[in-house]
């Protein structure tokens, strides 16, 4: 498969699902077991195009790198056992790791706690020239900490900054943030990983048949699925408060884990397409510099 | 290839090249041009080596993420183009970014000559269950700032602590920090990937050559060429005072670039496998909490 054909591919398995207005989006539009008509049986196909896929995506991050000029960031969020694990493990396997670093985001410690909630997100965010990817991020500010308020109230806010008006301020914070991050050549891209809660409960029981699978299984994870709705509506509505034209969200069907990892290379391989990327220009001064090495390293005795 | 077969032949490759006692140990003694018997007609042998030791690596990597007890720290230093930005990305290609982190260490920031000068390194020592990669180290504390006095001046020394022993005295508290991670469950492995000098001029020269490699190139790369004697005297001395059987080194023949991968594979490969690593085991506790959960997910309604 050539470059082209591979972003023509890219551009028809991303677009469907990327958000870029919220006005009228909603989550029960998006259907968590839609493959855009691949069937499991093409499964070897997806195989070999997401190979396709991350050859590509090897590539345009090798020009990324050598440009050193902009940067990606890519937000993954998703219930428990929706695959986000193995969708940066099956896309990002295979990209330098020189060029790429994920940061996992778990409960806050103290000394986190002790600063505004953005402040241990913004030390890890890709220098130019690399792909950063966040393992859950800043929205959980919006999700879990929305969903349980004992989260919130250990953040020891001043009392007259948690008003009614919190959740829109935090809206309205991290558009701001993302605007000055896309202003300064960071594209950040979101990713919401779409399962359906029957396959959750799927997905867990196979954690817990499968010896080899049970140290991903704990039973705060049962205890969150409990909140199921409550997050379904967060979800909503962060992503249709923050999806914008240059920080999309992608609202991926999560239901079939070769699919996911598809949509999701390809929105990765779209955003870097559109980059205009090239490997650095080489100027009048710069190539008298080259010239002069050369002669210098022919005249070695 | 089986797992056996490729940790046998990781021994191989990598066992002529370690350092685990500096005593003795002459830089000149290890060929640049050594590859271990492989012609070049083997290459494509050799790249399928690497593929079984890249495929081992990340089943090695993935069981240190999920034990999450282990870490392990690869140090690379070489002079330029000695071909370690390319083994990074050959060797470790493959693995989960999620679970390895690359940090380049360029010249100090004004920040960073404020502190001692372990510091910056500290800060970006790999968690537990990763492969941390410092393309470049502390090591330069006893390669580039004593072959350039000008370095050490910048850092800012109370005049006493400059004295006729300040290399020692590096060196000593190098292995006691060594020491002291390696007691701690961090792993470390230090690379020297050794080209000759007629080598580094080809690759120069193709550099110049060569319009999609000129970025690489910058003619203080030649000035450093200017010192090479003086820096083939330093990394002896520094590899003679701080080869440990905790913390080798590995001199690495690095005039044939598929070579030099296929032994720091090898080094890679072999040092995980000492670990004794394995997913989690679970415990009677852990698993009536598994089978708890089971019975309330299949008491849904």
């Amino acid at each position: 498969m050539k470059t082209k054909q591979v972003i023509k591919a890219a551009h028809k398995f991303c677009k469907p699902y990327r958000v870029t207005d919220g006005k009228g989006f909603r989550l029960k539009n998006v259907d968590p077991d839609d493959t855009q008509g691949l069937k499991s049986d093409d499964k070897s196909r997806a195989k070999d195009l997401l190979q396709f896929g991350v050859a590509a995506l090897a590539e345009l991050q090798s020009k990324l790198y050598a440009q050193d000029r902009w940067s990606v960031l890519l937000v993954f969020q998703a219930m428990d056992a929706a695959g986000k694990d193995g969708t940066i493990k099956h896309v990002m396997s295979g990209v330098n790791p020189q060029g790429c670093q994920v940061t996992s985001f778990k409960g806050p410690s103290s000394e986190e706690l002790d600063h505004d909630y953005l402040w241990r997100c913004k030390k890890h965010l890709p220098e130019r020239g690399r792909i950063g990817i966040f393992n859950r991020s800043y929205y959980e500010e919006t999700l879990a900490v929305r969903v349980h308020p004992e989260f919130l109230a250990a953040q020891k806010l001043p009392e007259r900054c948690v008003t009614k008006h919190i959740w829109d301020e935090r809206f309205q914070d991290i558009r701001a943030f993302e605007r000055y991050l896309s202003r300064n050549g960071t594209i950040v891209l979101k990713f919401f990983l779409h399962v359906s809660k029957e396959e959750q409960k799927k997905r867990f029981i196979e954690r817990i048949e499968l010896p080899e699978k049970n140290w991903k299984f704990s039973s705060a994870d049962l205890k969150m699925r409990g909140f199921w709705d409550k997050y379904q509506a967060a979800y909503e509505e962060t992503i249709r408060e923050t999806a914008t034209k240059s920080s999309p969200w992608y609202v991926v069907p999560a239901n079939n884990k070769w699919f996911t990892r598809l949509v999701v290379a390809a929105a990765v391989i779209e955003a870097l397409d559109s980059l205009d990327l090239h490997y650095p220009n080489v100027d009048d001064a710069k190539l008298a510099e080259l010239a002069a090495a050369k002669d210098a390293l022919l005249a070695e005795k």
